[in-house]
């Protein structure tokens, strides 16, 4: 690896452990990569990866809209003077008065995928845009989605009509594959669905303006190697082959994508041990751990890519855990980690491409150290 | 159910939800039970299964011990008057600089269960008395321990020899069979590890002064009914068998048993939904999920008992989620929960047993609301 920002910092630095260097240089090169492979695409940062105000700020600063989900995420974006008509509220899932609290807000487009919602915005949001979230296959993601969100097509049908009738205005629908989604073809067949509805819809008289392709374009880490370039080019053309020339606009919500790379958590090891003379692999302890940030290495799910500091020996394999008094609290015990056999307490270890869903998981489980996080440009 | 203390709080409350309302009386009744089974036994409270003030001070007054397993924890007994003599720092992954804190706070006992961490030990915190944590079966429990702590008791022999060479005092050996743990064989099995270092340790004249049998005792939730009397005659007869008359003290390290049934979780129905018409289990999401408290929800480990206010009409089939755009944040969906048909957003649910291990828990994914908590007597 090439020493980088991120790294100067972290060799001249003299903090506390645990913590997480963000670069924001590499949010607004993710930001202008994906916005060169999706050139006519309108981009949501998914708020909820990393929510931190300097990271919205430099979003911002490059055009970008915002998708968020709950009141708080709302104000933080206000709070930074991004304007109402860049966020669209995607949490399906909303109380009442949030939904009332955000229409009074400037907030004019929502997302839902039940008569329920769609009533309650229709209570609360009088004539607001809505789009419909459809169920689509997940399989092949690394954190997936299961079946929790979304409805079935013809469901969706319905409601978009039911929109109508409400004075609501149906503009779109949307769908998520999964975060860190590895095969593309789950868009290709979640694009049909789409098409299906859209279709449906338009001899119906309701013109839809967006299909809000989601998130879930995977980053790098341990064990995966991905091409923007080669995804995006076969999936305009899926794109193109399925919608043809269709009057409708795209929408992305990226959230991992954007931030992911441009994080590095630093952590301090706490202990090295075997539990008898005869073990081969060793346990590393970390001051970082599934409750303190880590909560996507649940059953080894993210595999993040692990260095050392200023050690280069030889490798042996290891189990690696977290600080707490949690027994669930493992970050990586079944795949195959390896790390310098002289490591030992006090030594530091680096978990990369760890700038999405990491700070905003942390608990104050037993009353360990927090991660902090620092930004450097 | 009959109406208690927790319930006309509740009754007559006009909060925002999701809360959790802690009775101290219940938590004063547990500890006095838990000292008539066990009328012998040190109690050291698991600080980290809630560490509210108000539930040390409670349990202070009882005249409990404390586990503890970081400078936060430490920092919070303290702050409420607790002398450190009755501290035990039982983590066996403690930073060098946190040993020596605690060491000069008054802290004398200290957890290990390897050469690293006795080296640690042995640099800062001269003389302190130390104890082995040993490697124990742990199937049975709902929220097991695995591999993460613990030695071989061959490894623990070795290790108290060597901490009296290095003039620390080596005074007890320690296991923990899992929280939630379900079957008393796994003490048994545990105990008689315990007597075999003991022993060995007694013949190299070496006195232990206790043999700590951690926590894990089982507290009733949803399909489990425990009976303490029962499991502590049997559990007392099994160690008057294997130690005899054995001058040794012991020690027990609850968390779970003296917390749990004092709290009850109510939580607001946000959303009920049908994904397409033809399912025949709906899907309920509450205002608080996997992430804002209910981690042990984690492959459905921990189940709680759940009940609707007001509504005694008939249920049918659901699953049940968090609120989060995290589609891993899903409650309980292989389980068999049946809620009322006619549930409805602005509903409300409440979880029982839920005192332990869950505003612990609590994180800030998503902007939700924080799970609040109250305290009654």
């Amino acid at each position: 690896m090439t020493m980088n920002n991120i790294e100067k910092f972290l060799k001249n630095s003299n903090l506390e452990y645990p913590l997480l260097v963000m670069d924001l240089s590499k949010v607004s090169d993710s930001y202008k990569k994906l916005k060169k492979a999706f050139p006519y695409y309108k981009i949501y940062y998914a708020v909820k990866a990393n929510p931190a105000k300097e990271i919205l700020n430099c979003l911002k600063n490059q055009g970008s809209y915002f998708d968020v989900s709950s009141k708080n995420e709302i104000n933080l974006c206000l709070s930074e003077s991004i304007d109402p008509s860049f966020l669209s509220f995607g949490n399906t899932v909303k109380k009442e008065k949030d939904i009332l609290w955000a229409y009074k807000k400037g907030i004019k487009l929502f997302a839902f995928d039940s008569i329920e919602e769609l009533n309650k915005i229709e209570k609360n949001a009088k004539n607001a845009q809505v789009f419909c979230r459809l169920q689509v296959p997940n399989q092949g993601a690394n954190w997936p989605l299961s079946k929790k969100f979304g409805c079935s097509k013809e469901m969706a049908k319905k409601l978009l009509i039911e929109a109508k009738k409400k004075n609501l205005s149906p503009v779109g629908v949307s769908f998520h594959v999964g975060s860190q989604q590895t095969n593309i073809n789950r868009w290709v067949e979640s694009l049909k669905l789409c098409f299906d509805v859209y279709s449906y819809l338009k001899e119906n008289n309701i013109f839809l303006d967006f299909i809000n392709i989601g998130g879930g374009i995977p980053v790098n880490y341990f064990d995966f190697n991905f091409d923007l370039k080669i995804f995006s080019k076969k999936l305009n053309m899926e794109i193109k082959n399925i919608f043809g020339d269709a009057p409708i606009n795209f929408i992305l919500e990226p959230g991992r994508f954007l931030v992911a790379e441009a994080g590095v958590i630093e952590s301090e090891v706490i202990l090295v041990s075997k539990k008898n003379n005869k073990d081969k692999k060793r346990w590393v302890y970390l001051d970082i751990g599934r409750f303190g940030g880590l909560a996507e290495t649940e059953s080894e799910a993210i595999r993040y890519k692990i260095t050392t500091v200023n050690n280069n020996s030889e490798c042996s394999p290891v189990n690696i855990a977290g600080p707490s008094c949690d027994g669930a609290d493992i970050i990586y015990e079944k795949y195959n980690y390896q790390l310098p056999k002289n490591l030992k307490s006090g030594d530091r270890v680096r978990f990369h491409s760890a700038g999405a869903y990491t700070s905003v998981y942390v608990s104050d489980f037993n009353g360990l150290q927090r991660l902090r996080e620092y930004f450097i440009e």
